[in-house]
């Protein structure tokens, strides 16, 4: 509380961000979905290449060679693409662009039950009233929930943090076409991890309510470069542009642009990062089932697993912190049964299944 | 309009940023006050140096070593620096967490009559009431005129844009005096360029109502990089970090900490960068002058000047444009009998003052 703040600020209840180590501390850190791997040597390159000088001038606003890069790779025009400063930036301009302040419409906007917890930040600081889905059994969602419920827009991330679920293209369709006045945000974060992969891009040519969110955080791993984007028709991004240009014009910079275009150019490099996660994570998954531990089948780089009767997910959790091994956990409904476990390299998966066994032995001994 | 866009975006007045010229068009570019010279060699170290693998963790929230090197550029404690992405983001999240959204207080916030273009835009994107608070004769801020009006805040550049002049450091303490439940910006985009140099960071002892909000792109050279920062109370820095986790946590990427990190710490390449400027900024007004431009002095890196009697600011801008020399024109108010001149390298400067004799000459011989 501060005079000084006001009324929001002294309200706001903030995101909590996954716990960030010092530098130095010895750690393994599976707590915030990064990925195990560096970014594309075509990045060192890139750094070493560039002209300082160029420094000295403002960015282009919408991104430059950024947007045409991905524009090529999802084959969109670059006046589909809005790029921002990661994709926390770009959802929280789009539920500012899209979705009513209270008091115009008194329409909500859907997100499901348990979903990304930014969401509920941004309906509360923006004054968006919210109506939260239901998930069905094993945090299925089921895409009839979303048809005739009155709502402003539609938020959903598919894959599903933290449930690691998907759901398919035709739903994405079926939601899309069911409340065709409303914006549908699909967060699209983890769905390089998914297999098959598949993109509700290429649902765009059909539904100008449709805005695919992506981010090169997990996928091209570049969390610490801060560079998301979303894809839309035309009529979406210039709303984008709007909202962007009343708070701040040029949200991404000169380097994080270069580094950005030059990674997405090298799917070869990422294809080959990709399938030695998703095999890691076939192993995690076998490996945790192994031990006791239950989880829908995870479409994403992280698990979300509920370990063996006996043994609490807040308890597990706290014992492998001791042990140097962060992972996420949240303490809150039916989610506190669970721990949301990023997939690291292999060294990494075999000391956390080490260190679950160990602490599960020593629960069901004690 | 669309339809897809809520009430505000279709509503909203966005602001416009100079223009940029497309790569590798040859320009005179004096019309976005970017620095002239290029950022610190040692930043071109600091990028070789730079481990790639680091940009796969997420960054430092709050901005690492980068508050580090303000807090001891500045004199001040790393806790009373927040770190965003270029001032633009800093001055929006100020707006958004110090003053009161219409319907709270129904107070004003105050601010110069003509200032930044971007104030009346989060104003309004925003919901806070907006109070201009006139200026003097040629564009004088007089203090006294901030005292004994009710308002929920005040935001003041000094020096100030476009007008390019400064209020004293007494100015700026009686009206944080004369205003003790407000927090008053005072935005020092261009401080770094008044002679002598002085900031309103030597106040913050006795103001834990003032919020001092700086950035590295004029003064660093470094416009491209997007990093901007307050410096204010413990108070008002945890105000801003309520604002900003409510937005999006991670505003400033690893490498953009550690390049502006280099750049705060390497004083005598700054030093002797501000000491060319301030002498290129005389030969420019003196010249200026000569041909019967009138201005007020400049604190900033740019000029605000009115061509002689006859000579429209408006074609001479045009005019201008057309021999490859771009500066800013606002064409409302008073404004648009003035034009914002950039300070650049002295043959930069050399190549606008032979191109205004020629274009005066051309007027006055028509």
């Amino acid at each position: 509380m501060s005079k000084y703040w006001n009324k929001k600020i002294n309200d706001a209840e903030p995101y909590v961000a996954g716990e960030q180590p010092k530098a130095g501390v010895k750690i393994i850190k599976l707590n915030t979905n990064e990925n195990p791997y560096a970014p594309s040597p075509k990045v060192a390159e890139a750094l070493a290449q560039f002209d300082i000088s160029e420094l000295r001038l403002y960015p282009n606003t919408d991104g430059g060679e950024l947007v045409q890069a991905i524009a090529d790779r999802e084959g969109v025009k670059p006046t589909q693409v809005f790029c921002g400063n990661g994709s926390d930036e770009v959802l929280a301009l789009c539920f500012q662009a899209f979705f009513e302040k209270e008091g115009n419409t008194n329409l909500p906007v859907l997100t499901p039950e348990f979903s990304y917890s930014f969401y509920p930040v941004y309906e509360s600081f923006y004054d968006i009233r919210a109506k939260k889905i239901p998930l069905r059994e094993d945090f299925r969602l089921d895409a009839s929930d979303y048809a005739g419920v009155p709502n402003c827009g539609i938020a959903i991330a598919n894959p599903n943090a933290p449930t690691s679920r998907a759901i398919s293209l035709e739903d994405i369709a079926f939601i899309c076409k069911s409340n065709p006045d409303s914006v549908v945000i699909i967060d699209e974060a983890y769905a390089y991890f998914a297999e098959p992969y598949e993109t509700a891009v290429s649902l765009l040519p059909e539904f100008p309510n449709l805005c695919v969110v992506r981010t090169t955080s997990k996928s091209y791993s570049l969390a610490g470069l801060r560079i998301g984007y979303a894809i839309a028709s035309e009529e979406l991004i210039e709303g984008l542009k709007r909202a962007r240009d009343s708070f701040n014009s040029y949200p991404t910079d000169r380097l994080a642009q270069k580094i950005a275009a030059v990674a997405i150019r090298d799917e070869e490099y990422h294809k080959k990062c990709r399938e030695r996660l998703i095999a890691t994570r076939k192993y995690t998954e076998d490996a945790l089932r192994a031990l006791g531990f239950t989880m829908p089948e995870s479409a994403a780089n992280f698990v979300f697993a509920k370990p063996p009767a006996g043994v609490p997910a807040g308890l597990l959790y706290k014992n492998l912190r001791e042990k140097g091994i962060l992972v996420r956990y949240f303490d809150k409904d039916v989610l506190r049964d669970y721990l949301r476990i990023t997939i690291g390299t292999d060294e990494e998966m075999r000391a956390l299944i080490e260190a679950c066994t160990e602490e599960i032995k020593n629960v069901q001994n004690s």
